[in-house]
């Protein structure tokens, strides 16, 4: 199992990124999104309705303590991931990422404690970016996102060359 | 050279997310952003003041008429690829892209004759996610972003297990 868990979320400012975090976790295989900081209902609720009419079994939900929440996945046995600019090249620890995993990515300002805390402090690239892209990365390496079902789906895109192809169920 | 094309831009709602498209196609080895939409001056400043301090060549600039720029880029031989979620699935085409390379990736909202002029409409999976998602996995399979320099930085990062650890020059 897979969960990302996105702290520090803040309604006004990250409304736009705290989504696009929750859908690239469903995306590249995850099966949870967690948030924490200032708890929005509409950004749940419009995660949620993505999830819902795309299909799969992705689930939505928020933490107020994640420190916790996080302790108590990692007494069932998660590995905690930190994904950060400052930690080890993602490279070197991407094949110790099996069994559960809790990815963690931050808002602006990391919790100290959270260095210490996650098992691996894992970067994708030493430079300033995204935690939406970090995210797609660590997934891509980790999920066969690609063959990935979204079963029970109201809307599915057909590829195709020119234009949009969405069936509707 | 791979110049990536924001669409869309607007002040108030997408500031962040279209910084974070800067950022991730300077970090995963793009040469230019150039962003269209609402003309921001503080979306540009910050994207350039991350760029200088943290080195390398990356440019940023504004083109209000991006269908003019894109036909100038399309005569000067540069592939022009829209990433979106309803085209065709990147792995198949992603061996075609080669030589100049224009990443077009749109606000929500996409002009209907993009898909016509972009030479690949490209999709990262059929599910709903992230322009920063999908740029960041389309560079990550066309450039050696990993061994890439970014010469006369005023700050770098050496990774670290815990902590972080930041020169300054």
């Amino acid at each position: 199992m897979i969960i990302v868990l996105r702290l520090g979320h803040r309604r006004e400012r990250d409304k736009r990124l705290s989504t696009h975090v929750g859908l690239t976790a469903r995306a590249f295989g995850a099966d949870k999104i967690v948030y924490s900081g200032e708890k929005d209902s509409s950004l749940l609720s419009s995660v949620k309705r993505v999830a819902k009419r795309w299909g799969g079994s992705f689930q939505v939900c928020y933490e107020k303590g994640w420190r916790n929440f996080l302790q108590k996945k990692k007494n069932e046995g998660f590995k905690v991931i930190h994904l950060t600019m400052y930690g080890e090249d993602f490279g070197k620890t991407i094949k110790k990422l099996k069994g559960d995993l809790l990815l963690v990515v931050g808002g602006p300002k990391v919790p100290g404690d959270l260095y210490g805390t996650a098992d691996f402090n894992v970067s994708v690239g030493n430079q300033p970016h995204s935690e939406v892209a970090a995210l797609a990365l660590v997934l891509d390496r980790v999920v066969d996102w690609q063959h990935k079902k979204f079963p029970d789906a109201e809307l599915e895109v057909k590829p195709c060359q020119k234009g949009k192809l969405i069936v509707k169920r």
